[in-house]
């Protein structure tokens, strides 16, 4: 499909989700199941569905209960159609660099939304090019003469009657992308676009009339919304490896190849060691990323509803765990993703394998809602901050507890490797050791004279590792945790069992290092750990199709050929090949333009 | 662009190449370089370019003097356009389950050539689906009632007057895929069809008329010419992280991102650590590839000229080296350019980066000519040969001869981690000691009653990583090598120097565990190294740009407008966007077929 088509085919299948979803009627509690369905087709590119999952729950939590009257309706109904513009061409995660203005005009009582500089051009918001109609639009608030950094407003951007971009507003799409190019990613200037007063979203911060603005009552709150946000891209990262394993474990038992034994017939692929290791450590990380973003999604409710009897605690340490768990598992995700494809061999490169577009929506993951570095950066700040708080004597509990209690001086010597309370010790040991030696690293250079924000810089590749191996313990114990309690059948829990143990020895003989490095494991503990891995191995084999076949992705979910569940993998990987756009007539026009006079040319001189 | 329209842009520019090619008349000495490039556009997605880079050289080498005359000179002056067509629907590295058939029958002279199942079916060649006229096919060899194996046939697969194909052949494009997609890859079945006995190609192994088969003087000269292939694939690693790292390296200088002091403008993304620590091992690399590929291609001429003398002496090292740096290489490239577009942020994404294209371009490298995991088995058995050879006494030589003196006992000690001999014996030393223990983990499979292959199975994930740190050791040495003897002013060496230390050091301290194990080093050399690569990561910083620029590697090549040598980026992203299909209009037409009704619709609810 060309950009054009697959833009019309995106908005009319968009159109179609939110009209079934506005049919069925769904409730509050539904809300949330829809919006990750939401969240899913996004990858798969289409820009109206950020009208229901930025633009709606903006007005939602942003509005005051009079500004929703007026937008909570009509948007909920899609009787606008809305984007949510923050991201600029010139800043992204680093929001307080946001250019864009919003200064008070009190003799109007109007905000006057402005683009000052090339840079200031809104960027990259889904459904903002040539879809929505409204936009919320964060910019940089003055009033009487100062600035007080970003908020969002409403701005009507093109007309409801015919379409067309409102006076003062420049909108287009930014051009092809790597994938999600259903989705017409925007762009958007305004030249002093004049809005009343009351379309500032004031629930939290306001402007009254005569320019005055009003602190609001806790700058917490926004915290709330960015763990939920968060925890989506968990459950998205999940899901972008339980597609890639689910097409590649089929697959590896369709494809056969080479010669294990000579003479015998070729084995299906996932008989070697070398096919396992790549694929079973991703549908590990699979269960272990949904395992994750449950917790996240039960912490979430937790806290809101302390939140709302005005008890705060614990929102802190669940916000810098939602940013290196955004971080941690879509990164991880999108490379696992890739691994998947090429396990695959050369079919994994065709789009017929459907692994290429689930790369692409996977990569999108770690760049969108907070770009990865800068979200572990964020993990890290409040891992040295717990750290010192530690030294100072403050027990820390819930998921930085063990950064208390980590030994000064390791006891070395035969662990049992297959124990998943040793392997989680052996991670949390691992991460506390890291945070510590960063935080101390970094005081040792500020004792050499350096700034703060210098020794930060300095040690930031430090600070990064330790706070993937602080998120990285979380998702080990995490999923120790589950399987040993979630309510299944006693033959289920063994296989979670094996297959959280497969992840945690992955992890240890991947990092080796970190847990070698100052003797807690010893060399004899990491071969204990590889050959454990190999086993679980083995012993996951038997049950990898079904441990895909769980995630219960139907074939028009998964767009593979090669992942097909009747494994009729050849047949119909030729009957796609036939409906390339190339293969419309035997002899391609470009054939008579081209080829044909070069040819006879050529052959002429002869 | 559609897929159609890519085609006909790859054909036409193709021929554009093809044309310039033969006007220049180049020399013999040139054609490498021609085939580079060559090989460089194929990235591009040129599907006639194969007919350069390997149909053309198939009939150079592996045609007798008489079939050299019918096809060469038709084929070099492109008067004939061929694909090379080995890789089928179900079988790909694999050459010897290759399905299609060429029995000889006597009694007309002929081979029939045929496709017995819908899995011989020929898959991926390019060219093949739209553009070639002509084919080498690899098919198994019956004749006399035995088989011989795979062996080369040339066949007419469409008729020079009209392009129509020959009766017998069925042909068409396999479809699109991740990136290349201006190339036809195609596919073609044959039914029965007939061609002369003349049409194998019979330099090495002969057909006689009555059907005898006569043996190649050697099935070595085969290595040759893989060596050759697999050089150019390096070649290729070195130039997509070429090319990534420039357009990464010069962006980072442009963009300016958050706050590094409070107050202080915002720093040039390049300024933070993070960020070099993703970009400067890529740049590090990409010299060390380069190195590499030039090693490569010194080796392979002196071992050709040696061969010419019936030496055939260092093939199989140099073969088994390149079978592993094959995989290694591409491996580090594809997701080495990743790291480049990610450490772009969101503009990484678009296609207007040129980042997605080189990904898609390096992410081929791994599935093609040569699986990269069986590539790297490849080198393991090799290795394991050579373990077992020094075992009984035999003292090995040149890139394996360090594997004869490795250390029986590691001798710890503060080691000076910035002295490149120090890093050079410590890769040595782990790839020996890992060879060492994946053999002889082999070995005491086999002693507790494992078949061969089975012990070689449950032991490959070992062998792979072994193989890897054989591969790895032999660039850190090459690339030590290369830049202390390479003529060059003394202030390039210093820079050169400081990126070989860093490319080292980045290797130990990401592979950390595997040179802790054994404890040949410490966790003091661990955090040495750590803290010399920070130092590096420092000093090679004022240095970035030029070593980037140093790839020379114009504009019009990049394709990237985050990459451009003036640095005007951000005017150049708007005028990029401006000219996506999407905003020929200012109101697409798909608003009025299904938004503008929708919106009516639910607007009249209200």
């Amino acid at each position: 499909m060309s950009r054009e088509e697959l833009y019309s085919w995106g908005l009319k299948r968009g159109i179609t989700m939110l009209r079934r979803v506005k049919e069925l009627n769904i409730t509050e509690e539904d809300l949330d199941t829809y919006r990750n369905a939401a969240l899913q087709t996004v990858g798969g590119g289409i820009g109206i569905a950020l009208h229901w999952i930025a633009f709606t729950p903006t007005i939602e939590q942003q509005a005051t209960e009079e500004q929703k009257k007026k937008w909570l309706k009509p948007a909920q109904d899609v009787a606008i159609v809305g984007a949510y513009a923050q991201t600029e061409m010139g800043h992204g995660t680093f929001v307080r660099g946001l250019e864009t203005t919003a200064t008070y005009d009190p003799s109007t009582q109007e905000f006057v939304i402005n683009s000052p500089t090339l840079t200031s051009t809104k960027w990259w918001p889904g459904g903002l090019g040539k879809t929505a109609n409204h936009a919320t639009v964060m910019a940089q608030l003055f009033t009487r003469g100062k600035c007080y950094g970003p908020h969002n407003f409403m701005v009507q951007i093109r007309s409801l009657e015919n379409h067309q971009p409102c006076p003062g507003v420049t909108l287009g799409d930014i051009g092809p992308k790597m994938e999600s190019n259903g989705n017409d990613n925007g762009f958007a200037r305004f030249d002093h676009v004049r809005i009343p007063r009351e379309n500032m979203l004031m629930k939290f911060a306001r402007v009254e009339a005569d320019g005055t603005y009003v602190q609001p009552p806790s700058s917490k709150l926004a915290y709330s919304n960015m763990v939920y946000l968060r925890g989506t891209f968990v459950m998205s990262a999940a899901q972008a490896l339980a597609s890639a394993t689910t097409i590649a474990v089929r697959y590896s038992c369709v494809r056969r190849q080479s010669e294990m034994k000579p003479g015998e017939p070729e084995p299906q692929i996932l008989e070697y060691q070398t096919q396992q290791y790549k694929l079973f450590p991703q549908l590990a990380a699979a269960y272990a990323f949904w395992f994750a973003a449950w917790f996240m999604t039960q912490q979430h409710g937790s806290i809101t509803g302390n939140m709302e009897k005005g008890d705060m605690s614990g929102l802190a340490e669940l916000h810098a765990l939602s940013a290196g768990l955004k971080s941690y598992t879509t990164a991880v995700a999108a490379s696992g993703v890739d691994v998947c494809r090429m396990a695959c061999g050369g079919h994994g490169y065709s789009h017929a394998s459907g692994l290429p577009a689930l790369f692409g929506g996977a990569a999108a993951l770690c760049t969108a809602e907070g770009e990865n570095t800068v979200m572990m950066l964020q993990t890290a700040r409040y891992l040295v901050k717990c750290f010192v708080q530690s030294q100072a004597g403050k027990t820390l509990t819930g998921t930085v507890a063990y950064l208390s209690a980590v030994q000064p001086s390791p006891v070395a010597g035969n662990r049992n490797m297959s124990d998943l309370g040793t392997l989680v010790a052996a991670f949390q040991h691992r991460a506390a050791r890291m945070v510590k030696h960063a935080a101390m690293q970094m005081q040792g250079e500020m004792q050499k004279g350096k700034a703060r924000e210098e020794a930060w810089n300095s040690c930031s590749v430090l600070l990064i590792k330790a706070a993937e191996a602080h998120v990285h313990s979380f998702v080990v114990r995490n999923f120790a945790e589950t399987v040993q309690t979630v309510e299944v059948d006693e033959s289920v829990r063994a296989v979670l069992t094996s297959l959280c143990q497969l992840y945690s020895l992955y992890g240890i003989t991947e990092h080796a290092g970190d847990f070698l490095k100052d003797g807690y494991l010893t060399g004899r503990d990491i071969d204990a750990a590889s050959s454990h891995l190999s086993a679980m191995l083995a012993r996951v084999r038997p049950d990898a199709v079904a441990l895909v076949d769980a995630f219960d992705l139907h074939d028009k979910t998964l767009h593979s050929v090669l992942g097909r569940y009747d494994g009729r993998v050849y047949e119909h990987l030729y009957e796609w090949a036939k409906k390339s756009p190339l293969n419309k007539s035997e002899v391609h026009e470009s054939y008579y333009k081209y080829l044909q006079p070069f040819l006879k040319n050529n052959r002429a001189k002869l």
